[in-house]
This record gives C-alpha cells, structure tokens and sequence, in this order.
C-alpha cells in the first residue's frame, strides 16, 4: 500500500468568490483609470480571492530548491557535469548562487532539500538531508524510479508545504537543481501532452546542436520504453526525477493548506502540469513568474494555459526565474491595500468628465 | 536669446567600454551556465557601463513627476475632466496615488514638480511650484508653448536632474501627470516619425471609439497646422505640453550627469524620442521598463530600438510602470555583484563536462 500525501488524492480548496468580488470592486475605486494597472490588478484580485482576504500580501516568502541526481546523465544529455548538482547545493547554503542572493535581497527564507546526489554534500546549515538514493535510474533504460521513491520524493515535497504553511508564509517558490533534469521534463511533458521529443527538447544548461540531437533521441528512447500511459504517478516514476516529484509535492501540498504557488521555469511547470493532471483545481493556485528561454517552456505553459508576468530568457532554474517576479506581486498587492479612493482623494471620476 | 541647458546642446558622456567588457567577462565567471539571466546579465553591464563602475546599482533611486494642464482639453479629448491634474498632485502629496505607493515600497524619493494647472493646487509638502502658466494652448488651432514656455519647462527639467545628481541618485525616473497629454504625445509622435493620427492615438485613459476618432481628427488638425518640421524645439512648442518638455530637459539632464534614466510608458517615452532627436547620443542612457497598453507605444519603441523589460498592460502614467520594474534592475545588480564565481564556489564548470 503506498502511502501518498492527502493532497494527492483530494481536491485543493476553491478560491473565495465574494473576495474576488469585493477586490474587483475595489479596484474600480482606486485613483486611476479602470484597468490602467493591467495585470497588477488582476494579480491582486487572484491573491484576495486565494487568500481570502481583503488586504492580500505574498510576505512571508518561503522558497525551497529541491535538488536530485539523475541517472540518465550517463547518456550524454547535460553541458555539466554531474557533480554539480552536489557543489551547487553547497552554493546555495554559502550563499554564492543566484537563488540565494535574490531570496537575501528579497528577504524570502531559502531552504534546500537534497533528496539524493551523486556527490558527496556535507552537513550544512539551510540543507535538509532527505536522499532517497543517490540518483534516480536512467530513464532511456528502464523506469527513473519505484512507486515507493516516488511517493517519498512527494511526502519530502508535501512537508515543505506544511513547514511552509506553518511558518504563516504566503507565497510559495519552489526551485529545482539537479544536472540532466530537462531530459526528465521533456520527456515527462512529452507522456502528458503526446508530444515528440523535438517540440519539448532544448538545449538545457547549454548543449550544442548536436547534443540537443543525442538529447532528444534519449528522450524518444524513453518514451518508447514507456508507451503511452499518462496517469501522473506512474509517469513519474518511468521518466521523473527525485526533485521534480518533490516540487509536484509540494506545490499540490502548498494549494491544500491555502498557500498560492509562483511557478518557475521549466522544471516546476512540468511539476506543475504533474500536479494539474491529478488535480485540475491545482490550476486556480497556480502564477507563473517567467516564460523561459528553454524552448519546450512555450508548450508546457500552453498546456497550462498560463501566460507568464516576465519574459526576460532567463534559464538558469533554482527558482530563481519566480525569484525576480515576487516584486511584481508585492507591488500589485501594495497598490491594491494602499492606494486612495476617488472619494478618499477628492478626485474626480471619469464619469464626471464634461 | 533662448536659454538653453547645456544638455540641450552638447552630446551626454558615452559609455565606459572598459567596465563593460570587465562586466562582461564577470557575468561568464559567474555560477551559471553562461546567459541563463538573459536580459538581467545586459541590465548589469549597461549599467556598469554607464555608471563606471564594477559594483551598478540603481540606489537611491529618484522619482520625479511632472505635471501641467493642456489648452487641447477644450476639444473634448479626455475621458476625465481637466480638474484632475490638479487634484491628483494632490493625491500625490497625500501618498494615494499609484506612484506615491510604489515609491515608498521602493523606498525611492518623490518629487512632484507643478509646471501649470488650470485647478488650484494648495501649498503641499514634495510638490514644487514652478508654474509656467495655467495650461498650454490649445494645439488644434496654435502653437501649444511660445519658445521662452518650452525653454522655462527645459530648465524646470534640467533642474530636477541636478537635484538628483547633487542627492547621489543612479538611477533616475521620470513621471508624467496632464489630463489630455496623450493628444499631444500622439500629436508629437507623429510629427517626429512621420506617421498618420491613427497609427499613434489611443484611448488614452478610457476614451470609447468615437471619443478615439474625435481625439485623431484634433491631432490631425495639430499636424496640417504645424507641418513637416522635425526640430525639436519647433515640435516641442509647436505639439507639446509642459510636463512633456520638463521630461526632456531631465532625461537629457540626467544622461548629461552620468545617471542612467529609465523609461515609463508612453508619455515618457516620447519625451525621450524628443531628447533623442536632439542628441541621438542619449539613446545609451535609456532603459526601458515597459510597453504601455496604449498602442502607439509600440511604435515609438521601434523608433527608439528600445524592447521594455515589462509587458503587463499598465497605461496609468505618473512614471508607475517605471517604478515597478526598478526591482528587474536591483536584482540584476545583486546578482552580478553578489552571486559567486565558478572558482570561489569550487563549482565544476561547462568546460569541465565529461
């Protein structure tokens, strides 16, 4: 019998419709032109009616960076070598990576969890030891993970959300690392949407043209292995990987305990696109922060019918994509919470233009 | 005898080619794979670039709106009353408005500058007082600004970039405030570029289609009375308005200064065009934050080669897109001064993959 997260198997909750109501309707007072906020206030709508609230807020944020090894890196198919995934994770807590310079900027507590690397990692602060193994299986050859790795990697992902949720932390980030993990998504979108490897397979972390050719002909090997189920569990243990299972986790358990998700990249939209596919309400908790420059992204937010606040051809993955949205959200919120009224301003509306 | 600011006349400092290369070569040490930040590495560069220095930053961070009134108002070309210009600086004293909020989340200093309005505006703490006239003239049947307006509205301009160089500011916003202004914007847009009224003028702040047709009828009346003349002082006085002219004089006063301007919306934007026609160096100092909704931005873009970091549908004025985006540029700081190198982290890289 496995054991599986309660927030794989029940709906997540319903946004709050007289909040969304009574945010929309403030948003028609405030000084300004009716809709010349555009997205910020359609932002701030979304984020009252999750939160169900009045003064919706993204503070505190909590970002976690799930990292993992996988194993079909012995086909060729990252610009990296493998043992990066490990001397990143020291990165992260020593404070040198781009994630963590931008949850200091932000203000935002970072936390990593290791879920298995190939590399050694020693004790450091920040970094939860939860390894599953020290990579997942290479997924050209036979299934990634077991359903028992499977389900560990989305509990490690689910009690982020609770560590999440019982910090009162209002926004959840999730980031991934984790050398080779574009081979897994591609080839995990590739299941869901019944699409070829070539539509979903880019160059990662910088492979040449002949590279992303070797990439994808891994891919199509993978998918011939594993035909053409799409259920989300056993999808991810043919073609997953520990972080990517991890990030579904969390991001089903962050909308079951009432917290929004901002969506990376990549990685964590294919997580996401997980998460929806056994969960479609999934989808009201979900704000994508960036469209990535990996070109497979395009497909997945399609999918997702999601359309990204930024569009700068970030690619680097840890979150960091999200990371430099969270601004956006703070400043829709804070325009939303503190802006005057017509009538507090004394300022006249456009319905008294002569 | 006209009195010009000197930035009027003679070209802005050009870029430090040095740092911009030591930039450059820092952003592929960093650990990343190379171009994974996309346009945040470019913002880092141009701005070390600009600001000569290895460590950019945008902090502290200036903010100034510029307001005045429009004699075109009188041809019914705004869906809000001319009464609102007013009583919006006041709404920006108070801390009400969009832009007062953002700045305080941004901890940037506001300054409101008051070159005319047809309303009384009370004596108000960070609003200025260098009224040129109670509005400009009506631009469908004369010129908007004798030579000697536009000169004052330069100076008014020129001084707000002083006032941010004396204060130690590096990063300099511009805002704009005058019911009526995209009539004139358009009008001058199109005098510049050579375009026809309806490839430039837009709903403004909530115009229906016919208040649109209307609106292009005045700016083209404004176009067969001022003719093919592309000087811009002679399109300044002849098309424009005071918190128009002030935004030129302070983005060529900021750029003339060493301090990089980064561009609102549409207004602002065509304020640069001017500067730009002026002194075709100034394009260097110019980042742009984002793509207003109103369409005829997208051709005074392509004018200024410019691609805006923000497409969010914002179309408020008052320098607020501007402000939103200042956190792409903070984040683009603290990651190329911040984040680690390859070789200080211990991290393997690209070259290093087996």
């Amino acid at each position: 019998m496995l054991s599986l997260p309660p927030s794989w198997t029940q709906q997540p909750p319903k946004p709050d419709t007289l909040r969304i109501r009574q945010a929309t309707d403030r948003q028609q007072a405030l000084t300004k032109p009716p809709g010349s906020l555009g997205r910020l206030e359609q932002l701030a709508v979304q984020l009252a009616g999750l939160q169900k609230t009045e003064q919706p807020t993204v503070d505190p944020v909590r970002i976690t960076v799930f990292a993992g090894d996988h194993g079909v890196c012995e086909e060729g198919v990252s610009a990296f070598p493998q043992e990066v995934t490990a001397q990143m994770i020291a990165n992260f807590a020593g404070g040198g990576a781009a994630i963590s310079v931008l949850a200091k900027q932000l203000d935002a507590s970072l936390e990593v969890v290791n879920l298995g690397t190939v590399g050694e990692v020693p004790e450091l602060p920040g970094v939860r030891d939860e390894q599953i193994a020290p990579a997942t299986a290479n997924l050209a050859v036979t299934n990634a993970m077991t359903e028992d790795q499977v389900c560990a990697a989305l509990a490690s992902g689910d009690a982020a959300a609770e560590r999440a949720a019982d910090a009162g932390c209002r926004l959840f980030i999730g980031g991934d690392m984790g050398i080779g993990n574009t081979t897994s998504a591609a080839a995990l979108a590739c299941a869901l949407l019944n699409q070829s490897p070539e539509s979903l397979v880019g160059p990662g972390t910088g492979l040449d043209t002949a590279g992303i050719s070797r990439k994808s002909q891994v891919v199509d090997r993978a998918l011939k292995r594993h035909g053409d189920n799409t259920d989300p569990l056993t999808v991810l243990a043919s073609l997953g990987g520990f972080e990517i299972a991890a990030l579904t986790g969390a991001i089903l358990g962050c909308a079951a305990r009432g917290i929004p998700v901002l969506v990376d990249g990549y990685i964590v939209s294919v997580a996401a696109l997980l998460g929806v596919f056994q969960q479609p309400a999934l989808r009201d908790w979900l704000l994508f922060a960036h469209r990535s420059a990996e070109p497979g992204h395009a497909r997945v937010l399609e999918a997702l019918d999601a359309k990204p606040l930024l569009d700068l051809g970030m690619r680097l993955g840890e979150g960091s994509g999200a990371a430099v949205a969270v601004p956006l959200l703070r400043a829709a919120c804070a325009l939303h919470n503190n802006m005057a009224s017509f009538a507090d301003a004394g300022v006249s509306n456009k319905d008294t233009a002569s």
